[in-house]
C-alpha cells in the first residue's frame, strides 16, 4: 500500500466505489461509503474514543469531508448494530441533513433514536430484519443475522450492477448463543454460491488464534461467584451488553437475589432492550435503585457501568467512596468486561481501591467472566471457506489486525493481489469482479470537544501536550508604543513548572537588556519584540532549569 | 489497616523497627528502613516510573523524609539486585551523604556504580556473595542466592537482638535457570528451622496462579523464529535482562548469525555483564553496530532497547523510520519482554508501525517469548511452607498483590493477625517474635523533573492536567495604580483550547464593565481585581464554550 495520496480516477457508470472513512488502522469510528451511478450508501457511522496523546478530546468522528456537497446524493445509512463505534457519529451526520434515512434492526435503531433525541433529531428510520431486503436507490440490500456482543446485529449484502458485496459489521460465530440467533452461515453459503465479489470482514480479533468461547460459559462462573458471596454483589459491564446483563439477571434469580441497575446508560439501554423483548427479566427480579437500599445485602446484585475505570462512572466513584454504595468486607465486585488497551491503569486503580475497602474483586485476569464479541482467526477462516470471495478488504481494526485478516484470507487460497490492505480514505473500485485501489483521500481526525466539532486541530493537541507535560511561563511587558521603552515589567508568571515565580527574577535583567537593545535598533514591531522576549527567556529556562515549557511572551503597547 | 496517621511509639532498646518507604501499593521505588538501638539499615533504594496522571515527571523517588537528620545513623544500604526500581534512587540518597556504604552482589554494585558515575559519585562499595555474612552495626546480614530476571540477585537475612528477618527482594523459583543459580531453598529451610520472625516477600505476581515457566523455555522459540527469518532479526528486551540476551546470543550463534547491540543502556549493561562473566559471549558472535551494516541481512541479529514503546528508544525510532535501520519485508522483530500496564497503546503503535513496514512482529501475545521474573502463587506457597515465618509483611506490589500474598500465607496456616498489610510509611515493630503496627507515617511522592528534585507538587501536576486537557486563557489588563481605571486591555490570549482569539472579543466588554464597577467601589487591590477578571471570563467560557480551561488573569499596574 502506497501512503501517497492519489487522485481517485473518475467513477464510470456501473462501477461501485467503496471508500472507508473510518475504522481502518484504528478500533472505532467505523464508516464506509458506497457509490454507484451518482448515488451514495453509507454503512455505519461511529465514533472513536481518544487516546492519551489526544488530551481533553471527548470523541473523534470520521472525517466526512468526501461527503461535502454530496449529502443530497445519500440514499441511506445502514447501521449494522447499536455500539457507539458504529452509531455514535450519526447525530453529527444528520445535523447536516436530518432526513437521511437510517436503516437497521429494531434494537439498533431504538438505541440510535435515543442518542438522536439528546441532539433533538427525529430520524427517518426503517426497521429491517434478517432475511429481509431493502432497496435504496441503486443499492439492493439483503440483511443477514450475525452474532455479536449486542443483540440484533446484521451483516449487509449489497447488490449493485457492479456485483455483490458482503459487509459483516462486527460479528463472531458463537454456535450456542443465549438467544439462539447464530451468525447465518446458510445465508453466507448461499451468497458464496451466488458469488461474493467483495468481502469486508471485521478484523478486530483476526490476530487471536482459535475460537472465541461461547457467552454461555460465563453464566456458571457468575452463578458460582454470586452463590459464594455473603454480602452484596456489584457487577460492572458495558451498558449495551444485553446478554451479559441477562446472565447476571438469571444468576441473581437463581440465587434468590434482586437486581438494581446503576448508571444512566445502563438503565436507558436495558429499558429499551426489555421493552423490545431482547432482555427477558425474570419475574420480580429487577428493583428500583432507591428501593434496593431496603433489601438485605445477601439478596441484592447491583448491575453498573464503569468497567473501564472511567473516573465519573459508578464503579470508580464506589472505589473512591464517592457513591452512596460503599463496598466492603463480604461484598464481591465482578468486572465482567474486556480491558480496552490504554485503560489498564485506570481499571487497576479501581480494582485496588475496591480491594482496599475489603471487597473481593473478580475480573478477567482471575476468572472467566468475559468473552470477546469478535470472531477469532478460526472463525474467520470458516467464513472465507464458505464464502470464497473474489476480493477481500479487511475493515475494523488496527493495521496489524487488517494484515492478520488478509493473511487468513490468503491461507484459504485467496490470491494476495485480491486482498487489499487499506487505510481510511483508500478508494476501491469494483467492476467486472475485480476490486482495485484507484485513489487515496487524505483524511484527518475530527475532534469533538465541549461544544466544538472539528475546531480542535492537531496543533492545539500539541499545545495541550506541551502544556500538560511542561506547563507554561508567561512574560508580560508593557512598552511605550512610540519609543519602545519598557513602562512596566517584565512580570513573569509560571504554572505547572514547579518553580517559584521569584526564580525568574534572575532572567528579568536579560529580558530588559534584550528589549533595550531592540529598542535602540529601532525595533517597534510587537511580534518582533515578542520573539526577542521568547528567545531570551526560552534559552535561559532550557539551560538553567532543564525544562521546555511553553513560553508565552505578551508585549503590550501603552 | 487504618489509613489514619498514627504517631509511632518510642522505639525501645532491643526492638527492631521496620518501615517501608516505597514499594507498597505500587510497583516500584522499593525501599525499606530497619532501625534498632539508634542505628539504621536500608534495604533497596529504587525509583518508580510515572503514570499518565503524573505528566512530565521523569522519575518518582521514595519519600526519604523519615531519614532527615538521621543520615549519620545509617550503617549501610543493601541492594538486592540491579533493577532501577531497587537501585535507581541511590544517587539521590548518596547526594545527601556520599559515604554511606552500599552492599550487594558484584553485578548489582557494578550497575549501581555506573549509575552513580553519571551523578559524579564514587560510592563506598562492599561486594558480597550468597552464603556470606556481613556485619553492619547491630545488623548481622546473611546473603542468600535468589533467582530473578537479572543475575546475581540476593535475599537478605537480617539478624538483630530482636530476631531474624528475611527480606527476599524480587525473586522467582525457576528450577532450571540458565546459570544454574537457583533460589536457595536449602538456606530457606535452615533459616526456617532457626526461626524466621518476620518475612518480607515479593508480591508482584502473588495474584497469578501456578508457576512462572522457566526462562529456558524461550530459547527454542527464539531459535525457531530466527531460523525461519529470511532477512534481519531485531530483538527488543529490557537492557538488564542478561539471560534473555544470553539466549538471543546462543540462538544467533546456532543460526550462523552475528549480534549487534543497540541502545546506550543495552551496550553499557551487557559490557558490564560480559566483563564480570555473567554473559557468555559465543566466540565471534558480537559485532560492533557500525560493522553490522556490512553483514548480509540473513546473518545479523540486532539486540535493542525500546520494548515498552518508549518514544525515544531504538525500536520506536525504527517503527517511525527515524533510525538508520529500516525494518521491512523479510525481517522479523521480536519483543521479548513483558507489557507493563499503561504502555499498551505505545507498544501497539510500535507493533503497527513495524507491521506496516512489512516486518513480521513476534511478541508476547502471539508467541512464548517472555516469562515473568517474579514468583507466582504456587512458588510463594513453597516459600511459606519451607520458612514457616512467625510474621509476614508482604512488600513490592499494588494493594491487590499484597492482599493476595497475605492470603497465600494464611492458606499455609499463618494466622491472619500475623500477616500485615501495610502501605508506605507503615511502622512495624518486631520484639519477642511478635510484629506489630505501631504507627503510620504520612509519606508523599518525590518527583524528579528536569533538574528539580521534590519541587513539583501534586498541585503542579493538577495544573498540568488542567492545562493538558483544557488549555488556558490569559487576560492582561493594565490599570492605573492610582485610579484603578483601565489603561490598556483587556488583551486575551488562549492556547490549547482551539478557539480563535477573536472569539473572546465578546467577553471583553463584560470584563471592562466588571473592572469599572470594582474601580468605582474603590477596589485597588491587585489580587481582588484579578479575581474579578477570573470570575467574569471563567463564567463566560464555561457557559458559552462549555469548557473549563485554566484562567490566568494578569492585572498590571502602571
Amino acid at each position: 500500500m502506497s501512503t501517497q495520496v492519489l487522485e481517485p480516477a473518475d467513477l464510470t457508470p456501473g462501477t461501485l466505489r467503496v471508500t472507508p472513512l473510518g475504522g481502518l488502522g484504528e478500533v472505532g469510528r467505523n464508516m464506509t461509503t458506497y457509490e454507484i451511478d451518482g448515488e451514495i450508501l453509507i454503512i455505519d457511522c461511529g465514533v472513536l474514543f481518544p487516546e492519551e496523546h489526544q488530551p481533553g478530546v471527548d470523541l473523534i468522528l470520521p472525517d466526512m469531508e468526501p461527503l461535502r456537497g454530496r449529502l443530497d446524493d445519500v440514499v441511506g445509512v445502514v447501521l449494522t448494530h447499536g455500539h457507539e463505534d458504529h452509531i455514535g457519529a450519526v447525530p453529527y451526520l444528520l445535523k447536516q441533513r436530518p432526513d437521511i434515512p437510517i436503516i437497521g434492526s429494531a434494537l439498533t435503531l431504538a438505541l440510535t433514536a435515543a442518542k438522536l433525541k439528546e441532539h433533538r433529531i427525529t430520524p427517518v428510520a426503517h426497521v429491517v430484519k434478517e432475511g429481509e431486503t431493502w432497496e435504496a436507490g441503486p443499492f439492493e440490500l439483503e440483511f443477514v443475522a450475525v452474532n455479536h456482543s449486542i443483540p440484533d446485529a446484521l451483516a449487509v449484502a449489497v447488490r449493485t450492477d457492479a456485483g455483490l458485496v458482503l459487509h459483516t459489521g462486527d460479528f463472531k460465530m458463537d454456535q450456542l448463543p443465549l438467544d439462539g440467533r447464530i451468525t447465518d452461515l446458510r445465508a453466507f453459503a448461499r451468497l458464496g454460491e451466488e458469488g461474493v465479489d467483495l468481502f469486508l470482514p471485521d478484523s478486530t480479533n483476526a490476530d487471536v488464534p482459535g475460537f472465541t468461547p461461547t457467552e454461555r460459559s460465563i453464566g456458571p462462573v457468575l452463578d458460582q461467584v454470586i452463590s459464594k458471596t455473603p454480602g452484596r454483589v456489584i457487577v460492572a459491564s458495558f451498558s449495551s451488553h444485553v446478554h451479559r446483563v441477562q446472565q447476571v439477571l438469571d444468576a441473581a434469580a437463581a440465587n434468590g437475589r434482586r437486581v438494581a441497575l446503576l448508571g444512566r446508560s445502563m438503565v436507558r439501554n436495558m429499558t429499551i432492550a426489555a421493552d423490545l423483548g431482547y432482555l427477558n427479566v425474570p419475574d420480580g427480579v429487577l428493583i428500583d435503585y432507591k428501593k434496593a437500599r431496603d433489601v438485605p445485602d445477601h439478596q441484592i446484585v447491583y448491575m453498573s457501568t464503569g468497567s473501564q475505570g472511567e473516573p465519573m462512572a459508578v464503579l470508580s466513584r464506589m472505589a473512591n467512596l464517592d457513591h452512596e454504595i460503599e463496598p466492603g468486607e463480604g461484598d464481591t465486585v465482578i468486572l465482567a468486561s474486556s480491558l480496552i488497551p490504554g485503560n489498564e491503569n485506570a481499571v487497576y486503580r479501581v480494582i485496588d481501591g475496591l480491594t482496599k475497602l475489603g471487597a473481593n474483586v473478580v475480573h478477567k485476569a482471575n476468572a472467566k467472566v468475559h468473552v470477546s464479541g469478535h470472531a477469532a482467526a478460526g472463525e474467520l477462516i470458516y467464513c472465507y471457506n464458505i464464502l470464497k470471495p473474489r476480493n477481500v478488504l479487511p475493515v475494523h481494526g488496527e493495521y496489524r489486525h487488517l494484515m492478520a485478516n488478509a493473511r487468513l484470507a490468503q491461507d484459504t487460497g485467496i490470491d494476495a493481489e485480491r486482498t487489499i490492505i487499506g487505510s481510511n480514505g483508500t478508494v476501491v473500485d469494483l467492476k467486472d469482479g475485480e476490486a482495485r485501489v484507484v485513489g487515496q483521500l487524505d483524511l484527518g481526525f475530527v475532534y469533538v470537544d465541549g461544544s466544538s466539532v472539528g475546531a480542535i486541530t492537531d496543533a492545539d493537541l500539541k499545545d495541550r501536550r506541551t502544556l500538560g507535560e511542561e506547563g507554561f511561563v508567561s512574560v508580560i511587558v508593557v512598552v511605550d508604543s512610540q519609543t519602545g521603552r519598557i513602562i512596566t515589567g517584565p512580570e513573569i508568571h509560571a504554572r505547572g513548572i514547579a518553580e517559584e515565580d521569584r526564580v525568574f527574577d534572575k532572567v528579568k535583567p536579560k529580558i530588559v537588556a534584550a528589549l533595550e537593545e531592540a529598542a535602540q535598533k529601532g525595533v517597534r514591531d510587537n511580534h518582533a519584540l515578542s520573539q526577542t522576549v521568547r528567545r531570551t527567556i526560552g534559552r535561559w529556562v532550557n539551560q538553567s532549569l532543564r525544562r521546555r515549557p511553553m513560553i508565552v511572551p505578551l508585549v503590550i503597547e501603552a
